[in-house]
């Protein structure tokens, strides 16, 4: 609703900055080329795509006058572009996006295949299947539901074209950032960057910055402008629980032979309670959210009614009183489960073995490795014997231990957050509240988990995911797309962010 | 132990009856009859496999002076033989065999086809493989390891072989039974005799009897001679607790959602308590052991370290003191579980559904359909909303309560248990002890359910199982075999049988 207003206000040239207009067309007219950058192909599995896609950015960049510098690390190269200020004592701002894409599977893309982008719009009917339509670019397509479709288009060369779009204006409006601007474009994020904090940790000094901006991901669920201050880490585990060395004919051995998937069940089931909230001593430990923080959680205008009706589900779990609270603690997911065989290839067998893969999404309080060690003291604690994953018991193991487990995880990465309320964040509030003339929706941390975390601890920098695109994108998905309105939408906004003073007047 | 005495003792010709050296070389004498018998391939669901053997059987009992009556059943035709007694105011003893065998894969047999019998021994070396050696038919194979190779050796041409060759003897030394006697043998057993209830029904006049002796299955693990008074019957069930419409992103989600696999861990885990024992009001209701059957029970040689060692386990549940009073309960056990993905496939989601699937063995006590209801109740009382399985939740059922569930289950058939020291019990016992000097192994009830429930519940009659052959058989696998012993001993046993007096002077 407010959004609608915003550009009803953008038509009619009221409430809205002098240069809109000019922006407007500048926006309009970038197209064309933003659709020669989404004709590149983009896999970073794939050997030699990315390589056109750099060359684009390093001319597009350097036409504009910004140095820049590949930074060496393993796979393809980091690129990193700069445009100094001349003002004495400037801060860094340091941009972070990517450039490579998911892979793609072109037989099912509906309207064209990934790499030639194509307008059209996006409808679910009411049997809930979506349907794609071609449509011509249109007049003022900020005001209609038309969508820009190709693989990237939202995730992410967007804020990539965006930004140039922005800084052109920028520039013909006779200004520049009062900060040194970097911009870092890794060229491997879908491939999970594997080795950026050793290319980060090498590349310190060029990548120094006492601000972050991501340019990443969607804005919140209601397609209105947002700043993220986080995103939560991940850690992933493995349990097995141990049954008799072969399955055994339930009924010779059933009520007599322990069952490893009971076992397994009761030793899950006793990790929360009725409510989903993890009971293991510690685990939500040092959390800590105060009258402000559930304040700002309270005002993010999550739909829950939508959201479970989207979802399916009348009752959430008990942690946090709403989403947004429920998402600055860790989780503790039991994401598969499986012993013995269902369905058809059901078998009347006790099972030799029951398995649960979990995974525990870690906040800025939670070291990973601190709570897979309290899930793993709390089996040892309901009498369980661990021995090491990958191996069966021994017979030894088997006739000394009346329960036997193994437990197993990793941390992938850590949970980064930034106050909203710091340096940073206030900023970038400022900007979005200058630009829209209405406060940004503040997410305290996504829920998910993004490969930047170790980018952002490993520079030790304040950091704010800065997205752009519409919620609705099909990101990895067959059939992305960047919804026009958004694209408009995010040229304005980083022209606000690099229009606003750093520091207040 | 007792077993080796017992041959010792029949070598030496001291207590044992007179009749025992001719009855031996008989024994000797038949198996070339009985490697052709085995020759006949037994696959009921090969079309035409089984007449062979129906006509063998018919001959051979025909023979003898048996009358021989083929009852119409779908599928297979039963046999029916009789040769009733002259004796006044005599009752009716029926044996059940059943002639068909398990399907073969014959490229899994090691030292010969499945219908070309073969002698041979099994071995289990220190590393637990198993090696297969051809063997020559030994002088007195009774004294050795030697074993006969072909489908069906054992399950369960044998005991209808031994049956004749008992028969033999009895009227070489002149004597007849003092009942009359009916012998049915089934052609579809290992086909699940489908009709069999029906069958049963339709001829229940024909098969009328007072007494049933099963002659199916092995002796107890010590290959001692063995009673059976019946077997476990069987239920299944399959629950399925829903979460999402579709997975989500454990990341978005995760605290939010409800998991189902975590709800169908904490459902399967509130069914037992940490030993194992339902704890479902009214589960065992019924089930009584008075001190004369947990004496019987406690009689049982179960040998517990070897059991739990060659399972791999160092503490039983704690339903019944022993594996045998075990038995006498109900079982609830989990035979499969699934939700989401595991290992390799697993990803970052909440699971959609969890499913669990059961197995409920039976006992006299327990109808299936009366403990199917109450684990449906119990599940409602865990504040589960039911909803008919095989169909989604619909969006007002996901919008109208917190927990949704389906559970549907059906009895495959019931338990049937006959006193062991009821009037056909007793005879046995007395057949056993007159022919072995020693009591048999009683069992009360198996743990396993087999498909001749029907059979006894339709015709209400008190039945025993009688199981002659090797525990270790190989049964319904590649390379099944019949300890030569065990044919020694079984036609021994079925002499017995033959010539005891139903009731005691």
């Amino acid at each position: 609703m407010r959004y609608t207003i915003l550009f009803l206000a953008l038509l009619l040239c009221t409430g809205v900055r002098a240069q809109d207009t000019t922006l407007y067309s500048r926006t309009l007219a970038s197209l064309p080329a933003y659709e020669a950058f989404l004709a590149l192909p983009n896999d970073a599995r794939i050997d030699g795509q990315l390589e056109p896609n750099l060359q684009w950015l390093e001319r597009e960049f350097g036409q504009r006058g910004f140095t820049t510098q590949r930074l060496p690390n393993a796979g393809i190269d980091l690129l990193l572009v700069g445009y100094p200020t001349e003002r004495a004592d400037a801060e860094t701002v340091l941009f972070y996006g990517h450039v490579d894409g998911q892979p793609v599977d072109p037989s099912k893309w509906v309207l064209a295949p990934p790499f030639r982008p194509v307008y059209g719009t996006m409808e679910v009917d009411s049997s809930g299947s979506v349907q794609y339509l071609e449509a011509d670019l249109p007049e003022r397509p900020e005001d209609t539901e038309v969508r820009l479709f190709a693989r990237s288009s939202s995730d992410a060369k967007a804020p990539i074209m965006m930004f140039l779009v922005a800084w052109d204006q920028l520039v013909a409006d006779g200004k520049r950032p009062d900060y040194h601007l970097k911009f870092v474009i890794d060229p491997m994020e879908e491939a999970s960057s594997p080795d950026l904090p050793n290319a980060v940790r090498t590349h310190r000094e060029a990548l120094a910055a006492d601000h972050l901006i991501i340019l990443d991901g969607p804005v919140h669920a209601t397609n209105q402008p947002t700043l993220m201050g986080g995103a939560r880490g991940i850690a992933t585990a493995r349990l097995t629980v141990y049954g008799p060395r072969l399955p055994q004919h339930s009924g010779h051995y059933g009520n007599y032979a322990p069952n490893p998937a009971l076992r397994l069940a009761q030793l899950l089931g006793s990790m929360k309670d009725q409510e989903g909230r993890v009971t293991i001593p510690g685990y939500y430990d040092g959390i800590e959210l105060d009258a402000e923080t559930r304040e700002m959680m309270a005002g993010v205008p999550d739909d829950i009614n939508d959201i479970r009706r989207k979802i399916g589900f009348s009752q959430a779990d008990g942690v946090g009183a709403n989403l947004q609270e429920a998402l600055q603690y860790p989780s503790l997911n039991i994401r598969g489960m499986s012993s013995g065989w269902v369905g058809s290839a059901a078998r009347t067998i006790i099972p030799n073995t029951a398995v649960a893969n979990l995974d525990l999404r870690l906040v800025k309080e939670s070291d990973g490795d601190r709570l897979l060690g309290l899930v793993e003291e709390h089996i040892e604690h309901q009498g369980f014997h661990l021995i090491p994953d990958g191996r069966e018991p021994t017979d030894e193991e088997r006739a000394s231990y009346p329960r036997l487990a193994s437990f197993s995880g990793s941390t992938s990465y850590g949970a980064f957050r930034t106050d909203l309320n710091g340096p940073t964040g206030s900023w970038l509030q400022r900007a979005l509240m200058h630009t829209f003339d209405a406060p940004p929706v503040l997410v305290r941390t996504m829920g998910g988990s993004v490969p930047i975390a170790p980018f952002v601890n490993t520079l030790d920098v304040p950091a704010i995911v800065l997205p752009l695109v519409n919620p609705d994108n099909n990101q990895h998905s067959p059939n992305e797309n960047l919804l026009l309105r958004n694209y408009f939408r995010g040229v304005t906004s980083l022209y606000g962010v690099l229009d606003e003073p750093l520091h207040p007047e």
